[in-house]
């Protein structure tokens, strides 16, 4: 049998090697509690130091603005209500509909409690401008939430932008980079963010493991409580061997960037130019700027639930809807919000190509997807 | 030189060797996201079953009860916040004054939002006697939480009875029990109660993994919201690995508790013995029922931290005051909580010892605590 292939990156990754091998002294041998006094917890503090270090360089912040989460979705969720909930005169937040369900869950959330929040409609190609966002905010924003990339389109927000806006009116600005972390360069400085969320398992780092960086001088509330944890601000004993694995990952995804990046839009076209020499039609959603890698192709009268299942047959992972409710049948809020047209939405799958993925993967997927559209 | 001596197995213990090798085909090999579904997803997907079933035979619960989430620390905060949060009327929270930091802060959480907590002191034995429940609960209570041993006292608490009265109101009852789970038999069913936190890395499992029973019925909020995981009750994508290896790891520490028990109460008498034989004076804390291992110990006049330091240069692991806490030289919460005087609090000790000690552990504890004390 063929090798399975795996295109569904965007969904997760496979663990770096180097991750795995850093990980295993932490779980095996030194597995000291690291807010202890005592020797045994002098090398898993250190590791806890080193890893915060290590992150802070790769998006170019400080190490304490760095705060170790359980994953993209705790941090999105901090964020989003960590601001709201400190912000007693019920200030708004505003947020783009098509974000992760990790920020339009934590919105809904905040609204339970009477904070109001508006939800910006991206254009048709997956995109909020800042006239967008000039039209929505006020003097009474408290918070713009904005994703680094959409996980569906791949495609990249006018972040520094959305950011200056939320500046001029004094609200704090936070993305969502969860897609986006060891893929594309992402500089907290460059982009101007308060606040950033990313998570391990999106960048060949451990699942289970995250980070939310918070600029400093940014006060929200912890989301968390306990211990005095992660400078007081996020409780719980520290996953030390989860911490040095996000590190280890993401140092090396952040030393090989732009040969991941090369290696993966190579990918990309080559897959393109064999649908097109196979004289398939379909369309390809996300103009401009996207995420390398992400390809998300619409089949006119199609069915992507079908295509995926059949693809699957095939021994290749594809995704439909946004990663976390791909069993669902529906049109995922993601194409909702860009306005697509049903029959568009309906025949629309999301490949996600990685830095393990071969041309021979590409051979596999081009194939397949010509067995099953003509 | 000698062999390092951990006796802090309170604040974290060796990871489970079948653990750490069920987790590492989840880590390396079968590395897709569980929710997703292709047939890549399909084993991960059974191996999350497998493990909610295994963790819910070892408590008496049912699979569809166990939510797994990053710790004892945020199962705590979901059980607080996610109950009081969900009643609008603004009934009372009652719980102990010496519970772990993740209640106590949790607490003061929903309190800052108006919502009422009753802290009620243990007596001197550091028990929470059931007529203390009563003189403090009332129609008014929406929810009772009391741990199911205190974590520096190891007194194990009167759960049972404690929940009879809580439900003879109406209210919910959460019990902490993440230093009990996997040490001492704990039976939902038997107790009676409607949540029980506990933690992996304290039963031998891995760090940043841990679980919340909710019993079929009890109605609370989400606390991270997002993707629809756990029954739509806890978002994020599932950290197989972890949960493999904690099933893994409680399933042993389950398989073999009688022997295990026996283990460290024998070596727990030897160390009380030879304290003794030593003419070495101190105060046992925690009369009456208590975990098996923990051994909370006050040398009058003497100072709990330089004990602890000099300990450590001995090549011995001990703590002070509560885990999370132990740089802080003040009096812990817990010893402050039974009113200890203060010439005994400041001298005290926890030595907690596990599965993995020997007696020649305690030989070196012995002859350690006798070189500082007299």
């Amino acid at each position: 049998m063929a090798k399975y292939v795996y295109a569904d990156n965007a969904a997760t990754t496979k663990l770096d090697a180097d991750a795995f091998k850093a990980m295993k002294l932490w779980l095996l041998e030194e597995y000291g509690n690291a807010s202890q006094p005592y020797s045994f917890s002098r090398k898993p503090k250190e590791a806890l130091k080193k890893a915060r270090e290590t992150i802070a360089e790769c998006i170019n912040a400080l190490p304490e603005e760095i705060y170790f989460t359980s994953g993209g979705t705790e941090s999105d969720n901090w964020a989003i209500k960590g601001v709201a909930f400190h912000n007693y005169d019920h200030k708004a937040t505003i947020t783009s509909a098509f974000e992760h369900h990790a920020i339009l869950h934590a919105c809904k959330a905040v609204e339970r409690f009477g904070y109001p929040v508006a939800y910006m409609c991206p254009d048709r190609k997956g995109v909020i401008t800042p006239e967008k966002l000039e039209s929505y905010i006020t003097d009474e924003t408290i918070l713009v939430s904005v994703m680094f990339a959409n996980n569906e389109l791949g495609t990249i927000q006018p972040i520094r932008s959305l950011c200056e806006i939320a500046h001029s009116r004094n609200a704090i600005f936070h993305t969502d980079a969860v897609q986006a972390v060891g893929h594309v360069d992402v500089d907290v400085k460059k982009l101007g963010v308060d606040m950033l969320s990313a998570s391990a398992h999106k960048f060949n780092g451990p699942k289970g493991i995250g980070f939310l960086y918070i600029r400093k001088g940014i006060d929200l509330l912890p989301y968390v409580d306990g211990g005095a944890q992660e400078f007081g601000m996020r409780a719980g004993t520290e996953n030390v061997a989860a911490i040095v694995g996000m590190a280890t990952a993401l140092r090396n995804n952040i030393k090989f960037l732009n040969s991941n990046q090369a290696h993966v839009i190579n990918l990309e076209k080559m897959l393109l130019q064999k649908l097109d020499a196979n004289g398939i039609s379909y369309v390809r959603n996300g103009e401009g700027q996207t995420l390398p890698g992400i390809i998300n192709l619409s089949f006119n009268g199609k069915d992507g639930e079908a295509i995926l299942h059949r693809m699957d047959l095939m021994g290749i992972s594809i995704s439909t809807g946004s990663a976390c409710d791909s069993k669902n049948t529906e049109i995922s809020h993601v194409l909702q919000a860009i306005h697509m047209p049903e029959s568009l939405a309906k025949g629309t799958i999301r490949i996600s190509l990685g830095k393990n993925n071969t041309e021979e993967d590409v051979d596999a997927i081009s194939i397949a997807i010509k067995r099953i559209i003509l």
